[in-house]
């Protein structure tokens, strides 16, 4: 079974493994046991905004990853259902603002189902060199243009080139999601 | 400039945009700007461990994102000068071993120079579904076969299906590192 919608030439073929006895459960309870494991990996908690012809967007993350310094590229992990979906692919370009320990009231805004223009009502973003909303009050953002996507099962994993990384607020420390509750790591560290 | 080394059909043709005015920095500034940004983004430590004909190898990593749960995938970027860079490619497998926050030793030992068999020395690892080394006393593990690889830059992004994931010693809290220091997350915590 292959979970690329897109077979990718450059890509190893890797023959598909039979599943190791004990292993081929319901699809369901291997989505719950993958869930479960997952919620205990502690990870930082951003929003991802854009900005351009299809649209302002933005919606909370912690599938992103560093990828490359030199050049400086990190990656975001986007579900296809996504409402910022539209936006995000069609502007091709984002930020990902860094959440400070006390932002857990923007994560909660951008992770709900509060409509996308009122997620930015009261918030005084300026607009990054990629036209991408600046969230005020973040650790750290990464101002960036789509270089590549590629499409995997649920998601599309943006490959993005960072044209302005700002380090900001770091007394503030770092708001981190783990075993399914916010923690903050780091307040008041220089 | 594109920075992908292998141009993927499946992509969306992105027009190689102009840096904005201000922002075309000397490259070494442009990367030590993105490190220090990303020094303040928290993240979960792992060892990611393999083993299989091309040998046993372990290292420590912190770019790993989950990617879907139906089916249950994550990610993986791989430094292409790592010393396990040849045996984490040529096995196929691979298991993401979370570390807990009592086990900075570790981070320390698989991110370091020691030689690779030195690593293992005194762990007491059983194998996992994969063939790859499980790591003991962690807080999560994710046994994976590598089903898709994506080569950006300096790095390749290894898209990894989990076959046996594991939620394991939830008490010990999660080893988190930012600012450039060990953080102990959710230590003590049910």
């Amino acid at each position: 079974m292959s979970l690329i919608s897109s077979p990718l030439p450059s890509s190893v073929p890797v023959p598909a493994a039979a599943l190791p006895t004990g292993q081929a459960e319901d699809p369901i309870e291997r989505a719950r046991a993958f869930r479960a494991a997952m919620a205990q990996v502690a990870a930082a908690v951003h929003v991802v905004t854009t900005d351009g012809p299809c649209g302002r967007a933005g919606f909370t993350a912690s599938a992103v990853s560093s990828l490359s310094d030199a050049p400086p590229m990190l990656l975001v992990c986007l579900q296809k259902n996504s409402s910022a979906y539209a936006a995000v692919r069609g502007n091709g370009v984002l930020c990902v603002n860094t959440l400070s320990a006390d932002q857990e009231d923007l994560s909660r805004l951008f992770g709900g189902k509060t409509p996308m223009a009122e997620r930015f009502a009261g918030l005084a973003c300026e607009a990054g060199a990629s036209g991408s909303p600046l969230l005020p009050g973040v650790r750290a953002r990464f101002d960036c243009h789509i270089e590549q996507v590629v499409s995997v099962a649920t998601h599309d994993v943006l490959l993005c080139r960072v044209v302005a990384p700002q380090a900001c607020a770091p007394a503030a420390g770092s708001l981190v999601y783990a075993d399914r509750r916010y923690h903050g790591v780091g307040v008041g560290a220089a």
